[in-house]
């Protein structure tokens, strides 16, 4: 049927159990309240699905901007409970719910999105990197730590430093050091008591050119779109700056990155974003993390790529086919704004400046309290002359951390 | 200063009250819930504005979406006044609040954006046509009608049909008439009692080539910004269809219909986004109506100009410097979706479909229930190719409202 054919349509019901409610469409609920959530909620009302996060209070950065909070915390059964009640489909901000509760959760009919089996890779680098070794996919030399002699066998195998690692709860540069000799290694081990079911793995030192982000999103019946990769800059073990594509990248290393993130995403069943953050050394790429949900080397898709990954995220976990991943420019840089050591001002004080000096600057705050070493925002921008869009994309960010006053 | 030189850093003080909040920007508060404040949400979510809406009831489009949601009727004093108390500055999803009550927050010191000596234009028709006949603006010949007698002059003079309006409370075609004779004039305007401090206004009919919207943001200390000027297409007094920029407009035309908006927005002393609404009739443009808030016409914005309206209503009225309004493709192209008269589908069910088929396109519903006639949502498409965007987005919309099945 086409134009203004109509007759056919007189067999569609209108249910009148939502007659009144055919505009509202499914209820995602997402895990924790941070940032990720935060810049999920404008997909979510452009594509009005109804969406509500689990949050542990009122004032977490995406509590700020939903309207439906759940308040609770992401290890607590009964809050879960409550969230995944509320919704079709629950999803995450972050890595951090038990996979018991998960498995509990998913095993009563819950969906959830990815499932545990797959999201345990981005939870546990111990089952990550056992999982891409057994794939075949190029990581560092690792080991899992039981005796201290594993790590002086390392360090002749490989050399020194070596770098250290907790399995579990490490994000933006905690939980990993890097050690000069096996006395330094033994006292990082001493001075940090390992959580629950974490474990030390020791891993190769990478001396590396640069390094990369290759994200995916996948959706459950198989579909999925790569994302151009990534050159990202790393600060304390923190994301610093994002330009896509990845400037200095080879281009058959951005193929080979993108189809094994794809793989990646496959063999291990991801639903949803998948980030493989990879190092590029000596020609050859080798997986350093994985994230199994929207990630910072990814924020620059809001603005430049024609679907964001919070919008394809989404529609990943919603099973909808997903969007066109592609950059709508030649280049686009994000910069992070991240609490630097000493006092600040208001952030939003550095507003005048930084828009009226560049009316194409896109800024995004977090509504966070600022502290050292937090993650408060970032600025991005979208164009063709790649040298002006990192001058500027840096400026608005200095501005905006008070490294400049003009 | 600039590069690593932070010494001057230390003068700057943190509030003791606001060293927790201050990521968290000014408060900003919009009154009525409808789809227009609902996109205004994810600038706000992005600039860190605290953002909060006077809504009827819950389910109202915005207040689904909208952390902040203050219950009340636009016209209740008490409502309004909790809006003020609860934000620095309060602006407008419609432009149906009365005057007097604009005036007399106002007059207490409540920062109102537009203010309401501006927004009057916008609100009511005999104010907006006498004031832009006196500033020179072309506007159709028009008369407010007192007696019967003087539609027949004018009938006399510029033919028949002529256009009937009242001068407040119409908006999507509502509150305009198209009369060929004097005896239907009086019939409509019978049958349509006047509401409290209306008028009866009666217009030229004019014979357009076809309509165009011109959209500028002005900020109170006087910048502006002018977007491109875009065709639009209406059906049934409804906006169907925006391209921008205006495909089929002469190139002198288009400047002279944004200098026209940019110097209303200044005359009027409008804050925040204006629409020009305007008739090319025989190779001059022609001013039909204003709006003083973001507009369907301008609705491409969000992903076809480098700053949406939306962005740029809030940072204006918050007095920041605006975006750049320039296009980040060649051409962008909207297209409603509206009730149909008929059943129709969950409009969610059709995601499958639309989305497969066309992966960049932008879908946007409002979370409405479905009613014919009702704007529920629109879709935008970015790109090169006119001819495919219009396909595209015609695709899609018809698709979702059910007009056609594959």
């Amino acid at each position: 049927m086409s134009g203004a054919d109509r007759s056919s349509l007189a067999s569609w019901t209108v249910n009148p159990l939502t007659s009144t409610s055919v505009g509202i469409g499914p209820r995602v609920g997402i895990v924790g309240g941070g940032q990720l959530a935060r810049m999920s909620a404008a997909p979510a009302e452009a594509l009005g699905i109804d969406f509500s996060v689990l949050a542990t209070n009122e004032d977490e950065s995406a509590a700020q901007v939903i309207r439906r909070v759940i308040l609770g915390h992401h290890d607590d059964p009964e809050a879960l409970e409550r969230l995944a009640a509320a919704n079709d489909v629950i999803t995450f901000d972050h890595e951090h719910v038990p996979p018991a509760l998960l498995e509990s959760l998913q095993s009563r009919g819950v969906m959830v999105r990815p499932g545990p089996s797959a999201l345990r890779h981005a939870q546990d680098k111990w089952h990550m990197r056992a999982s891409l070794s057994e794939l075949g996919a190029p990581v560092p030399a690792w080991a899992r730590v039981e005796r201290p002699e594993q790590i002086a066998e390392m360090g002749e195998e490989h050399g020194w430093p070596l770098v250290l690692k907790v399995s579990r709860g490490g994000y933006d540069g905690r939980g990993v050091w890097v050690v000069d000799d096996l006395p330094s290694a033994i006292e990082v081990m001493e001075d940090n008591p390992l959580a629950p079911e974490a474990v030390w793995l020791v891993e190769q030192f990478l001396d590396f050119d640069m390094e990369i982000s290759a994200q995916v999103a996948r959706s459950p019946h198989g579909q999925a779109v790569a994302y151009p990769v990534v050159q990202t800059v790393q600060v304390d073990g923190m994301c610093a700056e994002v330009v896509a594509p990845a400037p200095d990248l080879d281009e058959t290393l951005a193929v080979e990155a993108s189809e094994l993130a794809l793989r990646i995403a496959g063999e291990l069943d991801c639903v949803g974003m998948l980030a493989v953050e990879m190092f590029v050394v000596d020609g050859r790429i080798v997986v350093n993390e994985l994230a199994m949900r929207p990630h910072n080397s990814g924020h620059w898709s809001i603005e430049g790529a024609i679907t964001s990954q919070f919008e394809n995220h989404l529609r990943a976990v919603l099973d909808w086919p997903l969007g066109d991943p592609r950059l709508v420019a030649p280049h686009a840089v994000m910069v992070n704004v991240v609490g630097p050591p000493g006092p600040v001002r208001p952030l939003h004080e550095a507003f005048r400046h930084i828009m009226a000096r560049d009316p194409g600057l896109h800024v995004h705050l977090y509504g966070k309290a600022i502290r050292p070493r937090r993650k408060l925002g970032h600025v991005t921008v979208v164009g063709d002359d790649l040298d002006a869009l990192l001058e500027r994309a840096h400026h608005g960010a200095d501005y905006l951390m008070g490294v400049i006053d003009e």
